[in-house]
């Protein structure tokens, strides 16, 4: 049996600077050509240029008639012009190629009779009146997109405008994610009762997910047991032909924590630990100049050292900027100490209750799944903070839309299930409307609500001097109150 | 030859209540059970329970040995306890199963040789020390997702955790779109030259980009001629399976314009003509009980009015809430007048000059492609209004993130390829950088970077007088400057 402690334990922002500058993500990058039907979200790789003008041939602008305006000239109301149909006027709508001979368009309101043959005209035009002309919009030759741009539907439009069919575009970054774990199960097996000591293997999904919002491509390899020789080997199979590679999890220092070996004995292992929570046993190194990340096996961990570390990358890769979360100035509902040295990421539920929104923290085991899940927000504690204090502003990152904040009823105390039925019935009503339930016992919504942290409260406490339930704990919370 | 003119103008706010106020999106939607590993960003159906319990075994939550605490009490340094490796003591890793008959951890680090057996334990720990308990997470019954709530990665862990593997989700609406248009000619066909006065389809395309940003499926039917038989039988065929068509274009009021008789032969026709530029040629019905959307044949009409009327029924049908765009307040670089009676939109350039956001209009023409694609933003002039005053601060709709904003460096003036080049070498030195050229010819150019709008300004004159090129110009443009 043989431990090992973390290698060299850093700060995030250190193991951030020695994994972001290690590689280069715009010289790592591959292309590839893909139809301009398909190419919606994809980033140019190379600036793209017109193969031909747009519009490729005068066009009316206006519905009406085509016609040279020469044949209009010195036209008045006294000295109209006739002009016959299909002769010198073509009845045309817009967006119709002109008739050849003709340059500009008479708008058919200015026609006294638009039904007529001749038409008359009662005042002249001038050439390339209501004429959209040859290029006004693209001129062959010029550049449509510029490299590096994310390719919008418009862009899509102007691309093939211009007569330009198929496009050169970064290659989504292609990431190998593999599960490791000798008492992991497929979720393709989760409808099975699970055998004694076995658990289901999510954490893939949720990393794919993560890797397809970051611009890149996940392939799940199978579960691999815990034994170096066959996490090496398929860390070797993978790396030959992804640009990176996730191993998930093994990445601790447990006994049967073989991903910092498996790197190591591949290439060169950078940091072993960070000082994050949750996310410290995160292993980050590089094999065949390819960055590959031993993610934490917890799932909230594995994806606050994602975010970290891999979402930056794959972003690279793809050519995609990753935009930071919004952020709000909100007030934690009750002190959150918190370990100096580590650079702590807290799981809260918002709500707007009178003019502040309070941020409820949710349990904070990096294996609790649900935290995350009902999270709003997060708070990030600084690594030499010792916590946040109750009601003292902070800024939160938000995981929801600020409009779903003000729309939120915040109920805290002693959970009952008909929370569960109030929250579909309420959305039901309004789609703006969302309920956040914090557990924190029947006490404690009463406590929440007298210090206005909270908009409900659920409490069934029985007094047993006076065999009444709640109304005697209520009188005494509210004591003192106005 | 027959026209028709506008049935009844309607403004942009009266026709969006008439349009959204006759479906209930929620009433209309469908469901469909997909498997939770595939449900990244569908939106749940119901309210989804747990399965099972989660974790579904009491689990080490730290490395180190997994005992009987019972077997530990009155431990302490001068009187440790011996325990037996495999019969007292087991090591475990986090995460893993608790063995049979141990109800507590001791973290490895509190063990003073973890490689001897028996293990030395100097002080007690009690029961539940450091295990996750079954149902820490979630407990088998319990509501893991709301009704209506998007899907995100770590929804799919907890879904998988709690033993769900497939889920109820809204079906994405199906939105068929038909292009017509006797002179339209498929994408697909772009690469040959176009034969005389035939134009590209690709409305179709950014469309399409469109409904699946809105969350929907888009389906493109054939090209229809014009002709009102076709249309009409197209239409009748698309309605069948489609929760929802788009017409694009025939919607205007011209000769060969059918939408307006199409939908009415079948069905009822709520707006015909909007007061919103671009967008006017606007149809909006009711087919068998589904939206049908006459679109605009120029590209950025089809665009503005999908936005106001498509994008959120579509949306509604999904499940989703349209988050609308951040706005940041800019400064228009010139008067922008606009017609009263008309919500018009006018895309713009933004960059900071100084401590202005400078907000430089691109062609107003609903032809011009090319404006969506340079825009980094929208100024929306109010139907009342008469326009914008230069200089005079207003909301812009960002169509870039904030971020893009300040590394813009704004070129006003005479254009030239190498500023194409230079666009590119920017990006390649920075990623943040952009360029933003607008093409006002060399004096407004001159004129742009004396009065603060722009950081660069491409200038080719030449003065006959002196046979100088752009001196003369530089120095009179600056007169009476500091």
């Amino acid at each position: 049996m043989k431990r090992r402690i973390y290698l060299s334990m850093k700060s995030l922002a250190e193991a951030r600077e020695l994994w972001l500058s290690r590689f280069d993500p715009d010289a790592m990058a591959k292309a590839e050509e893909v139809p301009v039907t398909a190419a919606a979200g994809r980033v140019t790789a190379g600036p793209v240029m017109a193969q031909r003008s747009s519009p490729g041939a005068h066009q009316a602008a206006m519905d009406g008639f085509a016609v040279a305006a020469a044949a209009t000239f010195g036209a008045t109301p006294d000295r109209p012009r006739q002009l016959a149909i299909g002769q010198e006027a073509f009845p045309i709508n817009t967006g119709h190629v002109m008739v050849p001979g003709t340059d500009a368009v008479i708008m058919v309101e200015q026609v006294p009779d638009p039904e007529a043959d001749p038409i008359t005209v009662e005042a002249p035009t001038f050439p390339w009146q209501h004429v959209r002309r040859v290029g006004e919009d693209l001129v062959r030759g010029e550049m449509v997109l510029a490299e590096g741009v994310e390719i919008t539907p418009w862009a899509q439009g102007a691309l093939l405008a211009a007569g330009v069919t198929r496009v050169m575009v970064r290659r989504r970054p292609r990431v190998a994610i593999i599960p490791t774990g000798t008492e992991l199960v497929p979720v393709t097996e989760l409808d099975r009762d699970l055998p004694d000591g076995r658990l289901p293997e999510f954490n893939s999904t949720i990393l794919s997910g993560l890797v397809a919002e970051a611009g890149g491509v996940a392939a799940v390899a199978p579960i691999v047991r815990d034994d170096l020789g066959g996490l090496a080997a398929a860390l070797k199979e993978a790396i030959a032909t992804a640009d990176m590679v996730l191993i998930n999890a093994g990445s601790s220092a447990g006994t049967e924590d073989y991903t910092y070996q498996a790197i190591d004995s591949l290439g060169e292992v950078l940091v072993h630990g960070v000082a994050m929570m949750p996310g410290k046993p995160t292993v980050l190194g590089v094999v065949a100049e390819k960055p590959v990340m031993g993610n934490p096996g917890y799932p909230v961990s594995a994806v606050l050292s994602f975010e970290q570390f891999a979402a930056p990358l794959i972003a690279g890769l793809a050519g995609k900027r990753l935009a930071p979360r919004p952020t709000l100035t909100v007030y934690p509902a009750q002190n959150l100490p918190s370990k100096p040295g580590l650079t702590e990421f807290i799981r809260v539920t918002l709500g707007r209750v009178g003019d502040k929104i309070i941020a409820t923290p949710l349990p904070r085991g990096a294996g609790t799944i649900t935290s995350l899940v009902r999270a709003d927000g997060l708070l990030v504690v600084p690594e030499l903070s010792e916590g946040l204090e109750e009601d003292r502003p902070v800024a939160a990152e938000l995981l929801v839309a600020p409009a779903d904040i003000d729309g939120t009823l915040v109920v805290l105390g002693s959970h009952d299930n008909t929370l569960d039925l109030l929250t579909t019935m309420l959305r039901r009503r309004d789609h703006r409307l969302r309920l956040s339930s914090g557990h924190v016992g029947s006490l404690g919504g009463l406590m929440a609500l007298r210090q206005g942290r909270a908009h409900l409260g659920g409490s069934h406490m029985l007094d047993p001097e006076t065999n009444t339930y709640n109304v005697p704990f209520i009188t005494a919370t509210w004591r003192g109150c106005p």
